[in-house]
């Protein structure tokens, strides 16, 4: 990789650093870590998260039940206002992560969307 | 997103499409599709590829004989000059994207893995 793409690219990772984005994710992180009670909901409620993706991309059927306790879940941490700040500040990260993977991308997206158009 | 953000993904950008790795998948990829032949032989063997992919990320069965056609056609595909040529420069350009990635997702790495450890 030539010199200067390592140059911009540490430039975007500074950027993030110190976007408000980042700053309020870490802010949000240290403060759902920070109390047991709290962390332990997050945490639980990512395993089930994370259990019914690996599911569902493994093609396995996802029962009526698991469904249900998945939505009681996300019913109880939108309640907990720790919680909910963090998934608001995940949320904005990952649309932030998004948009510059638009920017960067675009130059391997003109490449593919033009030889589909052939 | 901050100004800045978005100023410094653009460098990126712009020092993607200036690098020899893009310079080199654009050639190689106007070269294939440059030749009906060649670029009829790449399609079918990215749509076999694609097809398999799906199967496996489904969950599906992949059958003996289909694993046999699809190492035929990437032997056969290797074996052509241009299409082989465009793999590889894939390759570097997929690599390149990876490292970037990489430096640009450190931030948010960081955060997750201090979590984990906890």
């Amino acid at each position: 990789m030539a010199a200067n793409l390592y140059d911009v690219a540490y430039d975007v990772e500074k950027a993030i650093r110190e976007s408000d984005e980042f700053k309020s994710l870490k802010q949000m992180y240290s403060e759902v870590n920070g109390d047991e009670t709290t962390k332990k909901m997050f945490e639980n409620f990512r395993d089930v998260q994370l259990q019914l993706q690996q599911k569902q991309m493994a093609g396995e059927e996802i029962s009526q039940e698991e469904v249900e306790q998945a939505q009681k879940m996300v019913a109880l941490v939108q309640q907990h206002d720790k919680i909910s700040k963090l998934m608001e500040s995940e949320q904005r990260m990952s649309m932030l992560i998004g948009e510059l993977n638009k920017i960067i991308m675009k130059p391997l997206e003109e490449l593919y969307g033009s030889m589909e158009e052939r």
